[in-house]
């Protein structure tokens, strides 16, 4: 098959968002948050060190902790303890993908070997464990008991929305609204909890602090969409992963819902015979991901899952509506604009 | 080879102890212990009801919530939240199985199909993270913001214990040092724990406080070099558990520790050939479990282990020697006997 295949990207006329210029209001706590991870790290005991500094020391894009703190800074939110929350948030997201990459046998995450594949599954699993309760357990230490409380439910969000997700492998029945649930716990919870922690410490009214954790979730929700969509059209040396991860892992993602809904029965059954066969091999050669991808896309599929993504990063700026302008919101806007865009 | 062996063993003369007479004076609260871990486990969301009542409503010997139990009781505290945290407890012990058993294959427990085997290894390990991070996070609901913290880094030290032993797996030159030092963190720490927070809840002084913590911890001691002994020599239709799965996973317990020392140069190297195998893979039939097994006892290195346990099992004794004579503190005197006398 030889069709050529044109997919859907977001509206690039506008220049380039970079984190840098959107979190530069925080840029002085966000290295401060990147030191505390790797001070962390190189605490550890002698059995741990290594894996900690493969994982937790090598942070991403900050987003949460990035969150975390553009809302206190709106709020002008100072306390000693701000930085250890912030890379408490972030620690807490690091267990979380270390354990989806042994799920996943990922070998690659940031461009670089994942725990996984350099350390074996069992060291990443207690290292894994080890975080996440090391996590709750540091944030027990802070004078306000919310913070705990907050994290260990994101936590638990977080893992039951990945439960329920691997519980729906392959089910190519699948609905929407069963999809968002799944996402708005395994993904939206986190970015949620980072905004209603900003909230809960600076005091903020509830009626700004219910919106701004409105905006966290949505924004968790615009970020999953565009995860799924990453993995479909991403390049890997831009995403740093490996592409077609969901496919693999029988993973069902909006676009695959949206693309199942349009198309007739006989083509229905040739893609759920593609998608059933055994977990983790995917049938290549016998069916291309290209040819997979064209399959997607007849009915626009992914143009729509974007689609809903960007309605979606509407309803999170809407949210910030009641929040004056300052530096800090701006760089909220921006960094609704820059989950949606992004191309890693 | 047939050289015929005797394993040591405890002085069986006296008649052989139950759980159910130990636990007598808190019968009671165990099976309302029981009760609360199947109705955790009922209300669970539809994806991790049938993993959680494989699991955690199946419970072992309930020897932590039972000892946290006899002292609470001891020291007549009574509280709505008594059951919930005992039940906690063994929630935390259990998370923690379900995670061994992917890191070892086991496909037995309890002479029943682990989490591993029935749901295989992806959702064993986040059904073990929701457990972990549940049981804290209930444990942040208790009025006493101690009963987190102290469960939390009890599951912090278990899980340091646990990537301990395992860097140190097939690591013949481990010394007796580092052995207790990896068994007081990965089995010691819960039931030194277990002790801590009934002394906590019921104010105990402080003096007395501290006695209970060390004979909990010299308990954990015993429960563990036990293991040792009945992963070489215990019956699984006994135990419930795979035989020489420590020796499969290069596991070195205190009876390898010992026989290594006493061990002219040659047959270190054998022994130590045998073990470097490939992980998992133990070399039989070129060298059966039998041979394995009088190579270790050649210079009684089981009959010296079970002597250390024995000594461990006096000093963790000596720590009650401060409570008043009831049937509480008999209790837990006759699980001192239990715990180094156990076939299972």
């Amino acid at each position: 098959m030889n069709r050529s295949l044109s997919l859907p990207t977001a509206d690039r006329h506008q220049p380039a968002l970079s984190l840098s210029v959107i979190f530069a209001p925080i840029q002085t706590e966000l290295a401060q948050v990147e030191r505390q991870l790797f001070n962390w790290a190189k605490a550890s005991s002698p059995a741990l060190r290594d894996i900690a500094r493969q994982t937790v020391s090598r942070p991403g894009k900050l987003i949460r902790p990035g969150l975390f703190l553009l809302i206190t800074g709106y709020f002008g939110y100072d306390n000693k303890d701000k930085i250890k929350i912030a890379a408490t948030i972030e620690a807490i997201h690091s267990a979380s993908l270390i354990h989806d990459d042994i799920i996943d046998s990922s070998a690659l995450r940031r461009g670089q070997a994942t725990a996984f594949k350099a350390f074996g599954p069992e060291f990443s699993l207690l290292f894994g464990d080890y975080l996440f309760i090391k996590s709750i357990g540091r944030a027990l230490d802070f004078k306000n008991n919310q913070i705990a409380k907050i994290l260990a439910e994101a936590s638990g969000q977080m893992i039951e929305g990945e439960i329920e997700e691997l519980a729906q492998s392959f089910n190519l029945e699948l609905t929407e609204k069963a999809y968002f649930k799944i996402i708005g716990k395994k993904t939206a919870s986190l970015f949620q909890a980072s905004c209603r922690l900003a909230s809960e410490l600076a005091g903020t009214p509830a009626e700004i602090k219910s919106e701004l954790e409105t905006y966290g979730f949505n924004l968790g929700l615009v970020f999953q969409i565009v995860d799924d969509l990453l993995d479909l059209k991403g390049e890997t040396r831009e995403t740093g992963k490996s592409r077609f991860s969901d496919l693999r892992e029988g993973r069902i993602t909006l676009p695959l819902i949206r693309a199942i809904k349009t198309w007739p029965e006989e083509q229905k059954k040739k893609v759920a015979g593609w998608l059933k066969r055994r977990h983790g091999e995917w049938p290549e050669p016998v069916v291309s991901f290209n040819d997979f991808l064209l399959e997607l896309e007849t009915g626009g599929a992914l143009g729509s899952s974007l689609k809903t993504a960007e309605k979606l990063a509407e309803r999170a700026k809407a949210c910030l509506a009641k929040l004056e302008a300052s530096p800090y919101q701006e760089s909220l806007i921006k960094l609704t604009e820059f989950v949606l865009k992004r191309e890693k």
